[in-house]
């Protein structure tokens, strides 16, 4: 039996960060793995859905510029995109994140990790043998979320993909038909387009639907023009394979594809890991407070997907440092600043989560969206503006198109969300994610002046809309 | 006679912003211009550069991505870079502009501008006619800067280009010789050696000086890359044609090229406009206080390059808010808001002006840098971080290089300035922007969480680099 100040339970972006966080904090800590160190973001969903993004972005960047377009040719070179989609998993090899974990002074316990009683953990390993984990002062979950399967009558027979399938791809399909239309449904119709591929998304109500409406406005428009074929108002009724998978739409309609992606959602993996031993239900979702800690226990924590509170990489990490450094400060009995925006707390994750979605048009979004801000009680003002009507997107593309918006408090006079949409708008996010974290008064941001001619000039179109301030 | 509330004298952005808006504050308004409505920014410098920079840019960016390169021929359009900065121009005509004065209730007078005593213009049109116009309230002054040509035996005679024959283009030279390393200088060498000039510059000390010195190492070192050579450590002694233009350094060493670039400063477009008929110096520089107003009088402003403040549009434009703001209160006998970021002054000019330089990669400031908040008095700690070490730019670019530094005033914990420099950087700079102006302490910044994976993530870094707060 060994003993570590803390156990995590999940060797991804999060659980290493819960880790190096009580490292540093001067407690001893272990992470549990079963898969490879580093987790989903990096071999199976942000990393090598980016890699198989950017080929394609660049290209339409270019070729949407007079001047630049007369050297591009059409289309991706698939094996590069490929290639660098591999490059960028380091061939779904962790040697570079286990060097990361010894240098930083946390322990690796490969094999399936198991809650079985107060602060003490069982890993099976991958050869049977089994050891028992004591924790001193505290458990860390962080095994993430698993790709939801619907209970669709033929589905599960037919192996349809799963986010791991879409970017693990090695022979890309003649036709993929994407069941959802969320983050990964959109990424992925928008890269296996790229590729080559005849793609069918299959949506119940709209693309995007948790942003603002016209996100998902833009990148249909733009993903139709590509020749996705996007069937909306009705459901999956059924699937079979016939060689080619067909499913079926309860309005009668067959969708008939090489291969069909499920991306309808995502399951905590917290399915055997022995939440049962201590009275919390298999396989749900981890309440946690503020400081990432389990109701009703001192001792263990959920950080990341596994609490439900935001599903993003860096939210997660941002979570796993507040906890890290709460399970160390109330390991040695020191002081805890729980206060909201405290140094222990995620309070971000009520107010400020930021979200980049790869399309082309990128969408990229903080806060709440006029609707949220709304059914918050507070009264909103809602700013749009076309982002196309800016200098800087005429300078950037020559039929650029995009649209803005950001959501003021009237109350306090500040923002409290924004989104912007259109190519290469990604790194413009971060303003508005300052601006709503830092409650910068309008009266002040006013004086942030956008750079002349950047695109980030649509700052001031929006304040603009707001109208003049009094003196 | 004409009577109006304001006259403005210069109708590039900045004129055209301070007559907005007093027009939207209730005054009447006309602006005199002797050239081109929407000034050097629109016809001669911001918009046409960039057309020139962009083509190359989203080129190279293509090339530097494994799947898309293969996709991708060397080097620019010649005919297509010049024919999208034709439209970017509008062919260096003005109707639109004058349309959009006209739908703001602004008058034109075209023509040649001069004060000729308290509150009154004469305005000489190029029939010779002469117009005499009277102000009730105030007379802005917004007719920028031109090219310094500095006085160097022999270079008037070789017809030298200044950035106006740059930017306007119509038969690339075999060769180009740059005097000067600013922000001009650079970008001018990455656009001509993108057109196929071979570029040489001609550098006192260094490129980009005024900026932190990593920005002006990195520009220096892709424009070599790209063939440009750059000549330092001595000055111009003398200039002469032979066919081609001789540049003799007072090394002894001789530049051949069949056009020199002269972009050295600028100088204020004051001379000639009647400030001596006011107890002004003709042809310099005119000091004014934080709401615009010209030292020792009541009535006149000076907005913009002017002013000597912040030779930028944008700058110029934020401090045309402010000036017609409050003149069109001083007029109606208004409150004033002049306190340190009130609606009637420019404190931005004082500590947050952000700038970018469209070289590639690009140069994106904001605040101070690192010596400037030293020299201010400050306990300063510096943040660095090598962007190419962040997750989003190995997905951006195959081989990404690039640079980020945070200035942190230590005594207020806030940040002072920042400097990223790095290939299409240019959307986080307004991130920073938002920090300094916003006095964002680094506790709550903590909380503003960068979306992954993009290139902003270097935020999180910059702040580790600080250390971990306490509790």
């Amino acid at each position: 039996m060994t003993e570590y100040d803390l156990i995590v339970i999940g060797a991804g972006p999060v659980g290493e960060n819960v880790a190096d966080r009580a490292v540093q904090g001067g407690l001893t800590a272990v992470v549990v793995e079963s898969e490879l160190v580093g987790g989903e973001c990096s071999y199976w969903a942000c990393m090598p859905s980016k890699a198989l993004l950017r080929s394609g972005a660049v290209l339409r960047a270019a070729a949407d510029v007079d001047g630049a377009k007369q050297s591009v040719r059409d289309g991706v070179d698939v094996a590069g995109v490929l290639r660098r989609r591999d490059a960028m998993v380091h061939d779904w090899h962790d040697d570079g994140q286990v060097s990361w974990l010894e240098g930083a002074g946390i322990d690796l316990e490969r094999g399936h990790g198991r809650v079985t009683g107060l602060r003490q953990v069982s890993v099976t390993g991958a050869d049977g043998t089994v050891t028992t984990l004591t924790a001193r002062h505290a458990v860390a979950i962080s095994t993430g979320t698993a790709a939801l399967l619907p209970d669709v009558p033929g589905l599960a027979g037919i192996r349809p993909w799963t986010s791991r399938d879409a970017t693990g791809v090695r022979d890309v399909p003649a036709s993929l038909a994407i069941i959802g239309g969320g983050v990964v449904a959109c990424e992925m119709a928008t890269a296996f387009a790229d590729l080559g591929s005849r793609v069918t998304m299959i949506v119940r109500s709209r693309l995007l639907s948790p942003f603002e409406p016209f996100a998902g406005d833009l990148v249909r428009a733009a993903l139709e023009e590509r020749g996705v074929e996007i069937v909306t108002g009705s459901e999956v009724a059924s699937a079979r394979r016939d060689g080619d998978a067909v499913i079926s739409l309860q309005d009668g309609r067959e969708i008939v594809a090489a291969e069909v992606l499920v991306a309808t959602g995502r399951v905590p993996r917290t399915a055997g890991i022995g939440l049962d031993a201590i009275g919390l239900p298999d396989g749900g979702w981890l309440d946690v407070d503020d400081t990432m800690l389990v109701h009703g226990t001192d001792w263990l924590y959920a950080v990341g997907d596994v609490n439900h509170r935001a599903l993003l990489t860096h939210q997660g990490k941002y979570q796993a440092r507040a906890a890290g450094d709460v399970i160390a400060a109330r390991a040695r009995g020191g002081a805890i600043d729980d206060a909201p925006w405290g140094v222990h707390v995620a309070t971000a994750d009520h107010a400020a989560v930021p979200q980049v979605v790869f399309t082309d048009p990128e969408v990229a979004s903080v806060g709440l969206t006029a609707a949220a801000a709304q059914d918050a009680g507070m009264t909103v003002r809602v700013l749009d503006y076309d982002l196309s009507w800016v200098a800087g997107a005429s300078e950037a593309a020559d039929h650029y198109r995009g649209q803005a918006r950001a959501v003021v408090d009237v109350g306090r006079e500040v923002i409290v969300g924004a989104t912007f949409v259109g190519p290469d708008i990604a790194e413009l996010l971060h303003s508005a994610t300052i601006a709503v974290v830092g409650e910068v008064p309008l009266r002040r941001l006013r004086h942030a002046v956008p750079s002349y001619p950047t695109v980030g000039e649509v700052w001031l179109r929006l304040l603009e809309a707001y109208g003049r301030p009094d003196a």
